[in-house]
């Protein structure tokens, strides 16, 4: 992790002008369940509502020229392809978004409204990673990676930079887990911003990968991906993994169960919509309340990913 | 409509230090889809989940002493008994709550966690203002009514005044009315605070007893009472419906899948949680374009009355 202060501030000045500084929320009746002081940062308000907006927006910036004129590319069904398509037509640039043919039709919608040119493929890694080189070959696009790329990691740590300024004595930081973008650049963020502050991970145990990764010191896989947090299905990637062995105190899992009972409760006492995917970290300080206990805890969570229908209370 | 600028000002600067200042939202999207400028005053982020907890606190605060000393009651099983119990905890009274015996549980769980003291009836009209009349007579605790009553309306108008700080050049300004209190606080502030402005009602066609008030010139009622907006079944009282009549220029009515529409249409793209009879005034605004288009609107939602399990997306 050799990333510096400076670095980090470069990239959140840089993305500042595209990007909504998003407020911070708590609630009293949470934190007296908890039996901790937590802190929301509330990237579900960010544009197309997730953090995910900011690394996709680092990333174009830092193109050259003639790379813009060429347009980006990347494989996402979720929240990336949403946040490429979106940042890209606020910098004016040609996005081609592959997805897999079994994607969602709001998903679809949504990258369309956003202006992206979507490329639909079948529904397996490999199609989407040959698909994603055709059109590479094809247009000259250059191709952005959801989590395993420098520029967009670095890009989503700015969201607790600004948690951060907003709350400088926190305690721990927590971030869900799937890619490991997000806690990555969270982790980095935390080592420059708030140098004292422990960084959890946390992810659904059904899709338990991140922890066994953290435990084995290897990069490790899932055999199935059921669970209604579909942010965090994904592996680690190798750039991401390292930096999440050097900087994360460690991985917390928990159950489907706790997952949508965090959910609701932050549904129901804060009225704000997130994802399931952010609901694992809620669910994580609520399952391991000896870790949190009385503590200054920041989260940051995020609701682009939110299908209602799939959601049953 | 005798009440002054003054009168307004003072009920506002005597509750601001028992409730939030919410926020103001708006949605790009929403607004292309509406074709105007929607102003979302974020009650829904109320203590307690509604702008009812200004009424409340509004209207404890008036009592003198010696009532104080005796506490206050009221018969609800909405957001109502919530507000009265949580302002009177906030205030050191003892609150008395009539609720049916038929209340969702999490409605008399909330109710008890704000230190209110329940007293269950049976679920009809009567036995309930029966049961609060027995309170009365026990205990000599002051009633306080969820919207037929001065200080009540007064205080859920002071919602619209921050709005009007935040927005000043608001066109129109619509609410959901049920037994009219917040829309004839709402009405009032708007006179004093935006003349300029047309106010509007919305309800569900289900319930439409206030459209066809405001048409007869009398108080009507309601057969049947099946709407998803379960805030709105009341019929309007005999303070708030001649401020309606003098102050509102129409009511707007809705179907059933246009509120359930607009209710995820927020929750989806602006990622709150409103309750559906918020949904109610938005769904107007969609369904009668051309009164709003291109109009900068304000619009007020709350989000107290909000069960997962029976929406169904």
């Amino acid at each position: 992790m050799n990333h510096t202060r400076h670095e980090l501030v470069e990239v959140h000045e840089r993305i500042l002008p595209y990007i909504h500084k998003t407020p911070v929320f708590s609630s009293g009746l949470i934190n007296n369940l908890a039996g901790c002081e937590i802190y929301f940062k509330c990237e579900n308000f960010q544009r197309m509502g997730a953090f995910k907006m900011r690394g996709a927006t680092n990333a174009i910036l830092q193109l050259t020229e003639e790379q813009l004129a060429k347009g980006v590319v990347t494989h996402s069904s979720g929240n990336f392809a949403q946040a490429v398509a979106l940042a890209s037509k606020t910098l004016g640039v040609k996005a081609y978004i592959v997805m897999p043919s079994n994607s969602p039709k709001v998903k679809i919608d949504a990258v369309r409204d956003y202006g992206g040119e979507i490329i639909l493929c079948e529904p397996t890694l490999a199609a989407r990673e040959a698909t994603a080189k055709e059109v590479i070959n094809k247009t000259g696009a250059t191709f952005l990676h959801p989590y395993n790329q420098e520029e967009v990691y670095l890009g989503q740590g700015t969201a607790c930079i600004e948690l951060i300024q907003e709350v400088p004595e926190l305690e721990i930081v927590i971030a869900p887990v799937g890619g490991g973008g997000l806690l990555a650049g969270t982790a980095i963020a935390c080592r420059h911003f708030a140098p004292t502050a422990l960084v959890y991970g946390a992810e659904p145990s059904n899709v338990d990968d991140a922890k066994r990764s953290f435990d084995s010191g290897k990069i490790e896989t899932n055999s199935s991906t059921n669970t209604i947090a579909d942010g965090l299905r994904t592996n680690l990637g190798t750039l991401t993994f390292p930096i999440i062995q050097e900087l994360v105190k460690d991985i917390l899992v928990v159950s489907e169960e706790e997952i949508m009972y965090a959910l609701r409760l932050v549904m129901e006492r804060m009225k704000i919509v997130i994802e399931p995917s952010s609901a694992v970290a809620l669910a994580a300080i609520l399952r391991y309340p000896e870790l949190f206990k009385e503590k200054i805890v920041g989260l940051i969570v995020s609701g682009g990913n939110v299908e209602l229908d799939k959601l049953t209370f």
